[in-house]
């Protein structure tokens, strides 16, 4: 296996915004360097945590170089580059791949549905013609129960074998141990992320590199100690420990409780906000989603 | 009602591409001529039929553009323009505001499933904020077959009330009979478009304004005959020979199927060619699918 590529825990980052819905890109870049510093072993800006599908082409662009320019090393960025139309999704991970990134984290084209995997096959073949970049590493983004379109295992059968040097893993958001431990066994060879930090543990025990997870936006010290100590003994106790951090905010939506989270933890009040169509927790919600989420660290 | 409005069959334009997948533009052109001269009374270019969704931001604005210089009246034309990104969608739609298109035609923001409703109608306020055009015509894209989220009756009557000079229709591609009529009759003031041509009677009959149908990009006159002639003896038959011409091609994928007849009237066989993720007929698909939508005509 390629030495350079990245294991361990990632944090598809949380997007702030300011008072009129814009990305708040200084504050975005303080959260990243955070997060490296506090137990992320690389990023993954622009998921669907990231709300990377309600920022704009150009906003992206922008963002990510600013990050770069800021000193976030691009050898620890698998960037979110996978949009409806394959213009854009050229451009941004040519922009992706010229910054050096490590690699780009990329949605099949997820308008049409029921769309046959020749069709999503061709999406990926025609995108790096189109880069020309023969060191683009592309993870695939599987997250059928958000983009409805996803990879079965035959595609990414396909995908690899015919693009063994470019297609070299996957994040695997799809929450189905039994698809996850499947993808597992099928790619021994493949750099396979668990999309929660739920798996992480069968992640490892099955021969994955890890967790690219939303969680890690708030917890990383914590999920990257799973990631080291995972064939201690307690490995399991702590699996359940950061499965109850999650289980504590489960029935309010995900990314505006992390981004409640981050108010209280800052004091900042605008981390709350999220550009529409996410709808930030309001006062009572946040109140209640804290004081659950806290009292799962109580023990 | 404003006497600007439009009203009657719209076609969503078939994307012609070349054989690197881009846009044939002049192709495209020379189509939204013939079909506004025989028998649509406007165009939605950038729909669903039209792989809107796969057509990079540059590449729409620069299309939109060529059309209205090649003489294409703006005043016909009610644009698509609805992404999952807020400044992408600003940015389409404060273009057709200044080309002084009739209209946009607005997906919902479609990557997030299962967003509160408060966040679409926040998608749609901000966006009236950001273009800040009062004359803008904002015609809701309700397709949940593909979009997978939609707008309510609850929603639309939100957002009329909110906006009533910029929410002024809807077209309907929910293929829902009864919703379609629950809508007809909540919103009599309300520019209602069947989404499909096979709601065209139903859509006339309950005070609706026509249909933007896939179809019109292959049969126009005989669509627009109905929408002229609802009210007359044999309108129910006509509509029927409309039926029998979608049912004949439905078990194809729709766009690739029309792109496939195109191809056959014209003998151009690069009408064929869609870009992925859709994949054009082969040539025995095209074959047998031709053969039962001419069979159709034969009567």
């Amino acid at each position: 296996m390629d030495q350079q590529r990245l294991r361990g825990v990632m944090a598809p980052v949380l997007t702030p915004m300011d008072g009129n819905l814009n990305p708040d890109v200084l504050r975005w870049i303080a959260l990243c360097k955070e997060l490296l510093s506090n137990g992320c072993t690389g990023l993954a800006p622009f998921g669907t945590t990231s709300e990377a599908n309600s920022l704009g082409i150009e906003e992206r662009i922008e963002m990510l170089d600013r990050a770069v320019e800021a000193g976030i090393p691009a050898s620890k960025l698998v960037v979110g580059t996978g949009t409806c139309a394959l213009p854009d999704t050229v451009r941004l991970s040519a922009h992706a791949a010229t910054l050096k990134c490590a690699g780009i984290l990329l949605l099949p084209p997820f308008y049409y549905k029921g769309v046959p995997e020749e069709g999503i096959y061709r999406s990926v073949a025609e995108l790096l013609e189109r880069v020309g970049d023969s060191s683009l590493k592309i993870y695939l983004y599987h997250i059928p129960p958000v983009a409805v379109v996803g990879f079965s295992l035959a595609l990414i059968e396909r995908l690899k074998k015919a693009f063994p040097m470019n297609v070299v893993g996957m994040k695997d958001s799809s929450a189905d141990l039994a698809f996850h431990l499947s993808a597992l066994k099928a790619f021994p060879d493949f750099d396979l992320w668990a999309g929660t930090e739920k798996l992480l543990l069968a992640n490892l025990a099955g021969g994955g590199v890890g967790t690219i997870s939303a969680m890690a936006n708030v917890i990383p010290a914590e999920i990257r100690a799973l990631y080291e100590s995972w064939r201690e003994p307690g490995a399991e106790d702590w699996q359940s420990a950061l499965d109850s951090h999650r289980a504590a905010i489960k029935e309010w939506p995900l990314v505006p409780a992390l981004k409640a989270i981050k108010a209280d933890e800052t004091g900042v009040d605008e981390w709350r906000l999220t550009r529409p169509p996410l709808v930030g927790l309001g006062d009572a919600q946040a109140q209640a989603m804290l004081a659950a989420y806290r009292a799962t660290f109580a023990g």
